[in-house]
């Protein structure tokens, strides 16, 4: 089962997706020699939409969620990944102290800490879950609605070491984003961090990632002789945004505008005929709080008190001041009615699969992964490095091997962002 | 379905199948320091047996065959294996040149061949297959019976390059074991020749190979506090038998029940009720030609014309002066009364599959790999890298992740071996 893509304007893709095939040989060579450069992150997922005529990621998570959604199948795949990805960040490490997020009590969320345990696990590496949670202050076994259960327990500082009773990890590896900031338990440790802590939204900004990955499209572009609008969003940055004051309106509303116009004038070059969109979103955090849809810039000033509220906090309460612009990119892949945005896992520079998020409740121009937002998993039946030259380009195959490459530019993007290049 | 292991000596190998359950993170955790040391082959094959009391490699083939005999499921982890390799050993090439054997009407051998190329291609690299045969004079298409097609091309020398029409290759990957020597066409080239040249049969010696294999098997043996004896065939190496001249027959005998002496009291102390016997084979070479099973000394004296006919020569018409005698391993594995023989996969030093040789005409103690020789391949189920430490040490996923360690095993010998070391 596989979404379909619904749009008057497949031409373009099509022609994007048929390049991608045709540079196969090219695309991984290309990729080979950037991965000898830069060092991909132990792990990533990428968010992507597929507007028929666009492809392009809007969202690139370092700490991902999810692993349990993708096709058990697939396990294989991520363990030889993690193997792979142990040897080259920390090949001497045996002992990893897996730290999830804070919420305990989110069952969708421990089942993708147990996913994430088994891999790790599989790729022979002794793991414990070490929980920076105050509740937290035993081991606490929590039994998960698909049989399977998790151990919590507390960690320790010992001088420059982070413990759990009995536990003297060699790897710290967080999928907990920091959001709240870096706890000082976190900061100087003598053992590995994986990823590092300034991966963490307590300094991480979209607009640095985004800023990377102009450079990675505009390089891929060349390479394939295409505009890089087809798999890049426009995006701009406001750095001094009041919602609450209601300060910096305007500097927002003439870059949503600006946007808008520019493109309203790709739109007229390819001929789409939609309604151009901006998303307007903190620049740092995640879990799509503080979002909006705008088509206008008059939608952004004047904002009554609920939408100032739910734009200024985001997740652990933290205040946004600074602000991403980015383009709409239409999401015109549907199941059965309901909406559907591609999510792409890699380890290492691997990609080790993914799943769709799919809808009923939302519409094309909106963002899919928001906060109590309840969407239905569609796992990826088949790998997504199986492209097959022979089969018309919008096959499963080829359009996975497609979402592979676009993710794994912006995987790409991620290494430079990190290395601060 | 998996073969059923049926043997009322259970004990010895569940006592080691649980030994490298539980050891499993410090079995990765050496295995990662051993390749941060020593470079794995590009590929490999390798045949064990499972003798219930003892679990070992008889023979390693780095050109190994019969890809196409693995699950199709572990297409995409071939795939992700030969990214790897190809990173390692040659990540600015981008065009591969395949030399298959020259036996250019097995067809069980061209869908390997066939199969080989559709994963290096699926890797991202243009791969086209260049014959060394004196009948492929112009670009062949060869029809499959599972409908796929390959086109063989001669090959010609320009320079110090190996070149096809139009097709100037960055490596050259050798699915030909070069037992009839290294023709002067491959000698002194400046591309990437994967594996080297001294990884042929021209060269190469199973006595090498094992005796790498006794030190890690040693290494191994010490880290799980085991009897090396339990992974690890004794072998001994005759260096100047001519079988038609009727030399070196008493040399041989003595080995041979020196050897079989050895096994007896290995036997006696594990309560093994089996008679020992050796395998007489070729120390070069491959196919089992060339292939004895001897249970007393007096059969190796005074062979007949037949048998001294078949001992004397293996494949490409090499005549035979040095041979190995090698332990004699049952296999206790059998599926509907068949006997099964494992044969597991690598790419870099990922395992990437496995099948069985399943054979309705041979006995426990007879080579299962023998010319002419009818075996039905029945690919690995699931993968030999997800070990269930919660299942029993006999359930299939551990056993087959026990096959992948001792495989494991092999492959690190064969890398010790091609270093020379």
């Amino acid at each position: 089962m596989v979404p379909h893509l619904t749009t008057a304007l497949t031409g373009p893709l099509l022609s994007l997706e048929q390049s991608i095939l045709d540079a196969q040989p090219r695309i991984e060579h290309w990729f080979r020699s950037r991965w000898q450069k830069h060092r991909a992150p132990f792990y990533a997922s990428v968010d992507l939409r597929n507007a028929g005529f666009k492809l392009a990621p809007v969202d690139t998570n370092l700490f991902p969620g999810g692993f349990n959604n993708l096709n058990p199948d697939f396990l294989p795949l991520c363990v030889q990944a993690t193997m792979s990805a142990v040897e080259k960040i920390c090949p001497v490490a045996q002992r990893f102290l897996l730290i999830p997020e804070n919420h305990t009590r989110n069952t969708f969320y421990l089942q993708n800490v147990a996913a994430l345990t088994t891999i790790l696990r599989q790729a022979g590496l002794n793991v414990r879950i070490g929980s920076l949670s105050p509740e937290i202050i035993a081991p606490t076994r929590l039994d998960l609605p698909d049989g399977n259960m998790l151990t919590l327990e507390p960690v320790r500082r010992v001088g420059d070491r982070l413990v759990l009773d009995g536990f003297d990890p060699c790897a710290i590896l967080l999928n907990n984003d920091l959001s709240g900031g870096i706890p000082a338990l976190l900061q100087d440790l003598d053992q590995f961090v994986i990823p590092p802590l300034h991966a963490g939204w307590a300094t991480r900004r979209k607009s640095h990632h985004f800023a990377a990955y102009n450079r990675v499209a505009d390089d891929f572009a060349k390479l394939l002789h295409i505009d890089p609008w087809l798999i890049n969003p426009f995006f701009a940055q406001c750095g001094h945004v009041d919602f609450q004051g209601r300060q910096g309106e305007e500097c927002l509303a003439a870059y949503v505008d600006e946007m808008l116009q520019d493109i309203a004038e790709k739109y007229r070059e390819y001929g789409v005929a939609q309604e151009p969109f901006v998303i307007v979103k903190a620049d740092a955090g995640t879990y799509g709080m503080g979002i909006m849809t705008v088509k206008d810039a008059s939608e952004v000033q004047g904002l009554n008190r609920k939408q100032r509220n739910k734009m200024a906090v985001i997740k652990e309460g933290q205040e946004v001041h600074e602000v991403i612009i980015q383009e709409g990119v239409y999401t015109f892949e549907s199941l059965n009615g309901a909406v559907a945005e591609p999510v792409i896992y890699m380890i290492d520079h691997f990609v080790v699969g993914g799943f769709y998020r799919v809808h009923t409740g939302r519409g094309q121009d909106e963002n899919l992964n928001a906060p109590g937002m309840h969407f239905e998993p569609l796992a990826f039946q088949t790998a997504c490095t199986l492209p097959d030259s022979s089969a018309a380009p919008d096959t499963p195959p080829n359009r996975f091997y497609a979402y592979g490459v676009v993710a794994r530019l912006a995987l790409l993007a991620a290494a430079l962002e990190l290395e601060g290049a």
